[in-house]
């Protein structure tokens, strides 16, 4: 074969204005609700900057909050479909703590909280991460509902496959800034101002 | 936040010996079990390379079969737990032709061709990536038998739901030969050769 053609490697980043984003941000954030608002925060800021979707997690000990990674989706700006914001945020922690299991040996615990509930794709990224805590912003149908999104079919107790797996769940945490955020969203796609990026949504 | 110990981006690269691999494989491959033999010769070598999982896709054009990427499981080389095959093919494959769609508009149609099912996240990759056909050696129980991976809960009408989405999925090629090379992985690991990298698998 003629191997140069091929691409060996590929580089996901996060958006340069996720610096100016962070700043004052403290190191650590002890209370969740302040890391999900933190969340909500960037997923609205990801999509008014034209850089993905709006969506964003973030890695941080559970314990003290200390952030260790934050993400978002940055499929436009990678121009990869994988690059959701939780496989964003665990490829950065993993990378930041040079390991690929978060929950490895001699490791606090790792939590990943998400502004909406990860799709089948992160569903997976998030069960192989070795986090051991995921907290959700908007449940799934409801994104489905307001983003016009397909989120894929995920099992009915998913939630509960996580927790056979040591990963604990919370729900609807911010709920209603989660759902003002998508809902900003989903009346600029209708206005026509952004580009979706969900290949195949419901076709 | 004091920003700098944050990591900005990471990235996915194929192992070196990859490219000695593909040396002699012809640019298109157009049958489709010649392209299944290739991703059981690559997930074969990977494992025995130390590099990942006994897991390899790749990525062609449906039609004429031309290589558009190559991966294998990544996860221990790049120290990324996403890094399945399916990530890693479908990453490189859409840096490549430079979008996030492989369902793009003046596209031809891709397929991509992997040795194993995919668990639940590369599920998710699949479809969100624009291919529209998927060629699957081994299928997902036997996987988790053979290798006693954990590969995460599917819906049971998994391939349907690809069907909907206008994916096309066959399953079954080059089976006994994608047993074999997963059965040899095995013994290797109950033989405490190889590195499993799989976290929370079944714990």
């Amino acid at each position: 074969m003629d191997v140069p053609p091929l691409v060996a490697s590929f580089t996901i980043a996060l958006p340069d204005w996720v610096r100016d984003e962070l700043a004052g941000v403290p190191e650590e954030i002890p209370s969740v609700e302040d890391r999900m608002a933190l969340a909500h925060r960037l997923a609205d800021r990801n999509w008014r900057e034209g850089t993905g979707g709006p969506f964003a997690a973030l890695v941080c000990e559970r314990g003290t909050g200390r952030i260790v990674s934050v993400g978002v989706n940055a499929v436009l700006g990678s121009g990869v479909s994988s690059a959701h914001a939780e496989v964003v945020a665990l490829g950065l922690a993993q990378t930041r703590l040079r390991g690929w299991d978060l929950g490895g040996e001699g490791l606090p615990e790792h939590e990943i909280v998400v502004n909406a509930r990860p799709c089948v794709q992160c569903y997976g990224a998030v069960l192989w991460s070795g986090v051991r805590s995921l907290v959700i912003g908007v449940d799934g149908p409801e994104v489905e509902e307001i983003t016009t999104f397909d989120e894929g079919p995920l099992v009915p107790d998913w939630a509960a496959q996580f927790e056979i797996r040591g990963i604990s769940v919370t729900q609807g945490l911010l709920h209603d800034e989660g759902v003002a955020v998508l809902r900003a969203y989903r009346d600029a796609v209708d206005a026509g101002d952004v580009t979706v990026y969900n290949a195949r949504s419901g076709a």
